[in-house]
């Protein structure tokens, strides 16, 4: 079933691929459209077509295609799907900037190759673009839920970068709580997944199956906790050749994610020194080999992965109590299960 | 006349202002809202409230607040002028970071006072409440033009930051031609200046009045092309003490602004090398000078002078043709006049 769901998953990432090859072409001026295309993966660095995309897992548009494939009604879908898509490398070329990161899905970051001036130029044309698609995809909705349902959409830059601010501030504080670590991650990252298991109920034409989409959203938000969390132990333990980042890149960042929020909560005087000291300058190997050692030690690691599982849960349990089709539930539960164990 | 008109204009700065102020008040996370209020001018460097509010002309807010007035239905205006104001300042933050401009209205400019991070945080919720605002502002329109209004409205961001890559992307070009430089400004600036013009007419609940926008819109966007054109002359020739901008800073920044590009186009080989060898590096003072002197004696000068001129004209010219209040149609004019004789 899993290989099954990888198959379909694949389908959709297709139609969504097609999708936003149409939508993206010939849009002027050319030079803008084509770094639009690079950071979405459409083409290569010399600004070429890729046969073969590069836009790498595309989850936030494959789960509202693969919910609505099982509605009758989705001719709205793929612009709903594609939205999300765009409006999330919006995201990531503003986030490439903040973090300095150079490298992503294996190719230089968009402001790497163009520089940060045109970088934030073509992040506002995707983010443009992500609104032309979502009012595509919503103006079929009675009025009243028209405006409201748009509203909401427009509202989703405030909350990511509400987010985005929260995880920046707390590189700088020593002591983070779970309740504010939690807060950060909702907005920075939950929220879009929200609205990724929302998005197709929420734009059906049918009453009855819009009613579903807060539930859908907030099953979708514990399944994008556990998705942010797993990113968090794979920011620190993950394997560097499937993640395609430096290891332990999070520590060199001095991100004060959840394994480092427990540990400065949990650990001994000592360990706390060790991590805050560390984080006062450059992270040396040596230096990030012993904190990963020691967040082990204090239990962090195990505390974190249990947190992965208890979101997971959360989002499962929501689910079972949903009534939708079930060949829906089977795939969604599948997907939720896909967000919390992948490895990269 | 014009006394009467600054007066009055203080009066709708200061609405706009207190809107402003109620409108951000109260939302967290405090300091990201800080930094927010910050640039658009209602706090201190310290983060504290400021007496004295120092946000700039507030020109793209005064101008549908002014039409407004002059309507008996307004209630709708104080949301439209504010969305416009926001828009403004998230577009100056990017702005400044693009040009690493370090002070801006005779202060730090955001990214120099928190960082490029959490600069480009606060510009995407000045962003986000922009369009909560005109979201508010146009929600009693009937169905079908809220959502093509609306859609309207968004597309202004992708405008604004077409025009910005038109413009750095010219800083490396040898030659720009008249019709390159007046699809960019017309993008940068005056479809925002156009906007500011229509947006008390497009929101007004009376269809008759509705229908005057576009007519309303083009004018505005020729005196928004006077105003960016004037602004070239200021950005070479400007008295620092009043624009509180480097003199030429333009030419140290190497912007292909109309004065540059006509001298491009006209001047000798000797002249074009000249400021083309110039555009290599830094530029000195002396190079800034000899410079200006043959943009002078080309005819650049004269030339740009004659551009604000026609483009007022031609936003005169127009506005004596609409069928509007007498009284509204005389301060207009006023405000039109005041976009191209500006010297700050």
């Amino acid at each position: 079933m899993a290989t099954e769901l990888r198959t379909t998953l694949r389908t959709y990432i297709r139609k969504v691929n097609n999708g936003l090859k149409s939508f993206l072409a010939d849009r002027t001026p050319s030079a803008l459209y084509s770094y639009a295309q690079y950071q979405i993966g459409l083409c290569s660095e010399n600004f070429k077509p890729l046969k073969s995309i590069n836009g790498g897992k595309r989850i936030r548009s494959a789960i509202p295609m693969l919910v609505a494939s099982c509605f009758r009604q989705d001719g709205y879908a793929l612009y709903g799907a594609m939205s999300l898509e765009l409006f999330h490398n919006f995201t990531l070329i503003i986030d490439d900037i903040q973090d300095g990161d150079t490298i992503r899905r294996g190719r230089p970051t968009l402001w790497k190759l163009i520089g940060v001036p045109q970088a934030l130029n073509t992040g506002m044309i995707l983010q443009t673009l992500s609104n032309e698609a979502a009012m595509k995809a919503c103006n079929h909705l009675p009025n009243s839920e028209f405006s409201h349902w748009l509203d909401s959409y427009l509202h989703l830059t405030g909350r990511v970068f509400e987010g985005q601010h929260l995880d920046i501030s707390y590189e700088s504080k020593n002591q983070v709580f779970t309740a504010e670590y939690i807060r950060m991650a909702m907005a920075k990252t939950a929220v879009l997944i929200g609205q990724s298991f929302a998005q197709s109920f929420s734009l059906h034409p049918k009453e009855e199956v819009r009613k579903l989409a807060s539930t859908m959203r907030q099953i979708g938000e514990s399944a994008g906790m556990a998705f942010q969390i797993q990113d968090d132990i794979l920011g620190l333990w993950g394997d560097k050749k499937k993640t395609g980042k430096p290891v332990a890149s999070d520590l060199r960042k001095h991100k004060k994610t959840l394994p480092i929020v427990h540990a400065l909560e949990n650990g001994s005087r000592s360990a706390k020194k060790l991590i805050l000291d560390s984080f006062k300058g450059d992270v040396s190997d040596d230096e990030a080999i012993t904190i990963l050692e020691q967040l082990k030690q204090i239990g962090s690691y195990d505390y974190t992965q249990s947190q992965v599982r208890e979101y997971t849960h959360k989002a499962l349990a929501g689910l079972e109590q949903v009534d939708i089709d079930k060949r829906l539930k089977e795939r969604l539960k599948l997907i939720i299960e896909l967000l919390s164990n992948r490895s990269s």
